[in-house]
């Protein structure tokens, strides 16, 4: 399905009202299925206390909580800026169809928000990260593994 | 501060009742503050229909309630398992001390939880990533950028 500029307008819109309102960060992420507005969501990291609560993270824990589902099968996302490392993970997990987005990275960190960092840090091997992190050995740490693999009611995601 | 393994034997338990319960996959995830735990998290995608609801996701958003705060300043995630991306992009975010983590990346996709793909694409540029991601220009596209630098009501984060 081509783009359809509205989307991105609404998006873009979301982002400026955000700020405007004193709400949260200059985001807004439009979530599309059948040619309709699905769910939206702003950033609301500061105001919601929730360093998650990116646009992109709320516009798709919206939408599929309107989809009653864990998944954006045939969903197209808008989102105002290029996704950040958290939010590009965010949206592999929901396998929508497509993504757009309107500013780059690049106008992002002209404004302050600058994620090179982490996508710097991500291919880092764990030991190697700036942020220390630490592999610890503990005999049996894969039995919730093995329970996984026997249980007769897990849900796959 | 060195790593304390009853917050590690914490988590795996948590990831081990997680998927006995039948409430989701094998994550559990401890966020300690001063010595203590602090909040706690596990996988809670399926059950929650939220495709962000990891683990670590889970854990960071319980503790930031706690905490009153966007930030996990002073705080160690001990987590069950390697972060996935989108997970690690949430834990540069909140900004902790330390992470501490048992079973690897390895042993996740032996599991069935292979989040190789992910990694892969990240450091793509977006027109070469397999999930189709495009970049549209709009006119005035960083009006929210230009609001946010001249916003008086702005919370930096």
């Amino acid at each position: 399905m081509p783009a359809n500029l509205a989307f991105m307008e609404l998006a873009l819109q979301l982002a400026t009202e955000n700020v405007v309102s004193g709400a949260g960060g200059p985001f807004g992420t439009v979530v599309v299925k059948d040619g309709a507005v699905l769910a939206t969501g702003a950033n609301s990291v500061t105001v919601a206390n929730d360093p998650t609560a990116h646009a992109e993270v709320v516009a798709i824990r919206n939408a599929c909580q309107q989809l009653g589902s864990f998944q954006l099968d045939g969903c197209e996302i808008y989102t105002s800026c290029e996704p950040c490392p958290m939010c590009l993970g965010a949206i592999y997990w929901a396998r929508p169809a497509a993504v757009y987005y309107a500013n780059t990275h690049v106008d992002a960190a002209n404004a302050g928000f600058d994620d090179s960092f982490i996508y710097t840090e991500l291919p880092l091997p764990p030991e190697q990260r700036k942020l220390p992190m630490h592999h610890i050995e503990i005999a049996n740490a894969d039995e919730c593994f093995q329970r996984w693999k026997q249980s007769q009611k897990k849900v796959e995601y």
